[in-house]
């Protein structure tokens, strides 16, 4: 099912690195937060309690492959999980890798930045990202 | 295990409406959020995937249970998900009724702030508490 005028219905939401017939995973262009990745349900519906019980799983399965792909490659501090959509009401997680260095550790990234990070620093995580993709690639397609 | 100065090793975190062997479900008291409620693990772990599948499984669960009753006695526009614990690395699930007219909507709680609640509308919906302390345990009990 599609909603005409919902964002995630007519657009991928970012670089697809998975998708399947029930998901999808982007990877999005945050310069702040090299690695930040969603997981989008495809079809349009607002809450995980919309979802039967079985896809649930399916989708939080994911979830936790993508965050092990992030451990993997990207060796954060802390992983950010969250599924708000207050704005996009269709179904999709966040999942953000958090170093002590980064714009709002140790606040959440929609708090108030409390620092720089420094530009080299950012691109020696932006240099991981193809490890990134092929990590996410063979995480989520070995059990999906 | 626990782990000496870990805030939610030490602390219930909340008025605890569920407990058995593996979490806890607390309801927070925040002024701007009557229904706010968290889902800890008991044990010590910071993230989803240290824990087996069959516990992600498990806690997972119980968090759509507590979505569950949020929406069946809260009737919020939206419900927040999120695991982050930057500053409380014991994994904890935030779970935050969302109001087009509450304090941050449609940004994130940890935003900033856009306008005040009316205090009649906060005190209705803390009216709902009972009912929804009732709505956790029968929705968590039956099935956990």
């Amino acid at each position: 099912m599609t909603t005409s005028g919902c964002e995630l219905c007519n657009e991928d939401g970012g670089e697809i690195i998975f998708r399947n017939d029930k998901l999808h995973v982007v990877l999005i262009d945050d310069a702040n937060y090299p690695g930040f990745c969603r997981v989008i349900w495809n079809a349009h519906v607002s809450e995980m309690t919309d979802l039967p019980p079985s896809d649930r799983s399916v989708l939080m399965r994911t979830v936790c492959q993508v965050e092990t792909a992030l451990r993997e490659v990207l060796q954060p501090e802390k992983i950010n999980l969250a599924s708000l959509g207050n704005m996009v009401p269709h179904l999709h997680w966040h999942l953000i890798p958090r170093f002590a260095d980064d714009a709002h550790f140790p606040k959440p990234v929609w708090a108030q930045s409390v620092r720089q990070t420094p530009t080299a620093v950012l691109a020696q995580r932006r240099a991981l990202l193809p490890a990134l993709r092929a990590a996410v690639a063979r995480h989520v397609s070995c059990e999906a």
